[in-house]
């Protein structure tokens, strides 16, 4: 009861801090993500005197050594913090835009004028630095923040946020505009998902289980971004040379991220030339490949691949490969196992190229182009609060944009209905 | 379970049906809709007949004269359900649209495309001819929809869907694209709300117990309408003639819809001048006052308000009134009250107007307009499929491109990420 209530609290302090924060001009929120930045690199002793002792609970409870690595923050996770939020100060104020507008006959003028969501509540894991990052993107569009991270980084979220809200108050920002749930018990999670009253919007960040969490358990709109299993298709007319690049890319430059390239598909009348090349490229990067029938008859030593290898999100140096008749054999095989993330084709055929373009509903789709580019970074949004792949509101990565909504606006001159 | 693996069956050919309704060109769409208005029009003596079914079974089970009126379809109701149908056949096509491309340093084209959200369900009550309005603006926008009418008008919906089924399919449209669930069960629904790997919207569309069983049920984004509690504020510099024409015409034009004025605010500066004229304009149009203390000051025999009465949506000829001393109290008692629809200001002071359409964050705001014109028609985007009252993917009135989501496309010549 009691840490119902206190839920409740931090909601009803956002909601508050939402109203202000909607008229807050833009030099003013660019100050104090600048402030803020400042104030973080400044007391950052004692961020990592806080860090630490995250880290050392989580040595105790005898996590895992990339888990503790994710958690430990340096003075390079530390620049990189501060640089993301100063990044952000620099982006244009997306509030307040009005997006168009027109005339009706009867002489109204009506447009759609970009506003805050209000309230965005941010459920992440490990990473201390996204409390910073989250917290920045949701200020510069105007919204309040509810931030609930990980147990296991509690001491050095806990101190972020607190030198975000001391920093941002000097110039005026709400003290409810960032909020940080200080309470580790997940009883705290499934009070906030209740608050439909007072939150706009979840937004999860971790792995499946803690999506899947959120989404099932959610009365306000969740933005899921499940899993990236992206597929490169190589057409028959693609150029060999760039096909073998960016398969290699696509597959190694990165492979825990989530754009990175899970399953390779390759037309059959390309097949024959083709895989030994790109078998030989990715097994020089020591990727381990596992080909269906077709491709095995072209290299036999490929390790054979069974069905839950095309679901596979490997986030490894691991690729699934398989040989398919047509596009429309490799479209029907991304609709059935893929994800909605990503995809790209390799071709130099116009007709195929924008034929791939239309028949593939995943959120990013590329022609001659590495997987990896699908990042709201890479894309220009400036910054990336996540990549949904699910359709309403965004789809795709997710830059600050994404964190408002419209309302009509509507000028008359005493104009009444007939 | 029988009923849930049919529900299922109907999810799944809706999800196969979207996929080549994603492909077909705008002349296809178009000319489907067409002959589906033929088609309604020349069936209408069948449509009658089944009509009648649910007509005499509503007068059977005693729903109210309202209610029986709602569900009865003459041939005025035909004509303008089939005029609604050709009217979408004339919008532009949403899909396919590039809103947006940039070239990155890089050298890469990053695009937003937009594209069908997929499959819709909507969930609706009492008239049939949503069946046609809702199936139509679905298929413009290049989505598979999947029908859940009320039980009262089973009959209706189910020879009107299947009119359309049929004349669609002369030219091509799926079978999968337009279904009705024909079980009048509950469960039905509850089953529908589950597909959550099949269905990518739902959309209820009636009452609020409706609206709040299926938010409450569903694992399924929800576009949710529940009510409008619409205002409108006079300002202390209104022109008193076009204050009071707009508070006749938002309270009595029709005041059954969601976009009626429920209270009147009234600038205590401007109120003992005022609230007498438009107290005896709305009097005179059978409109029952309930006031606050400082109006029945001035006008002694208003019925006394209570708190009730500001939250109330009375979809009738009832206002409540209330005297504020500043914008600063009726933003205040907006935001306690109202339920984000629609808000009106009628003021000649340029700053007062400026500060309403940024403090109220309604999804529609009007300045010196009548509230009645938050619609889609009357804003011109050519049709309408339901207001949303929440922020998330649409806020405020909802026209087919709404039912659409962008996904980016990227055009590249071999780019790696580095």
């Amino acid at each position: 009861m009691e840490l119902k209530a206190e839920v409740r609290r931090i909601g009803e302090r956002s909601r508050e801090a939402a109203y202000a924060l909607a008229g807050l001009d833009s030099g003013t929120k660019s100050s104090a993500l600048e402030r803020m930045a400042d104030a973080l690199w400044r007391q950052r002793e004692e961020i990592f005197l806080e860090n630490r002792k995250d880290v050392e609970a989580a040595r105790e409870k005898g996590l895992s050594t990339a888990m503790v690595d994710r958690l430990t923050m340096s003075e390079k996770v530390m620049r990189e913090m501060t640089d993301g939020v100063r990044q952000v100060a620099s982006l244009h104020d997306p509030v307040g835009e009005i997006v168009r507008m027109w005339r009706r006959p009867n002489g109204l003028l009506v447009g759609k004028m970009r506003i805050p969501l209000g309230v965005i509540g941010i459920i992440y894991e490990s990473r201390p630095n996204v409390t910073a990052d989250a917290a920045a993107l949701c200020l510069k569009a105007g919204n309040a923040v509810i931030l609930r991270g990980g147990s296991e980084a509690i001491h050095s979220n806990m101190v972020i946020a607190r030198v975000l809200q001391e920093s941002g108050a000097e110039v005026g920002i709400p003290q409810g505009a960032i909020q940080l749930i200080p309470i580790t018990d997940r009883a705290a999670v499934t009070e906030l998902l209740k608050l439909e009253d007072l939150v706009d919007l979840i937004i999860p960040r971790g792995g499946e289980e803690l999506i899947r969490y959120v989404a099932g358990n959610s009365r306000i709109p969740v933005i899921k971004h499940y899993k990236g299993v992206c597929h490169v298709f190589v057409d028959q007319s693609a150029d060999p040379e760039m096909a073998v690049a960016i398969c290699v890319n696509a597959k190694v430059q990165r492979p825990g991220t989530c754009n990175a390239m899970e399953t390779l598909l390759v037309h059959s009348a390309f097949a024959e030339s083709f895989v030994p090349r790109v078998v030989e490229a990715l097994r020089a990067e020591k990727v381990e490949i596992r080909g269906c029938e077709a491709s095995r008859r072209i290299v036999p030593d490929l390790v054979p691949a069974v069905e839950d290898d095309w679901y596979a999100e490997y986030l490894d140096l691991i690729l699934a490969l398989k040989v398919v008749d047509s596009m429309e054999e490799a479209v029907a095989h991304i609709r059935k196992y893929g994800s909605l993330h990503t995809e790209s084709i390799v071709t130099r055929d116009l007709r195929q190229a924008h034929r791939f373009l239309q028949m593939v509903d995943s959120s990013t789709v590329l022609v001659n182009a590495s997987t990896r580019f699908s990042d709201g970074f890479q894309f220009g949004l400036g910054a990336e609060i996540g990549i949904s792949t699910s359709k309403i509101h965004a789809f795709g990565p997710m830059g600050h944009e994404d964190l408002t909504s419209t309302k009509f606006i509507v000028f008359g001159d005493g104009q009444l209905r007939t």
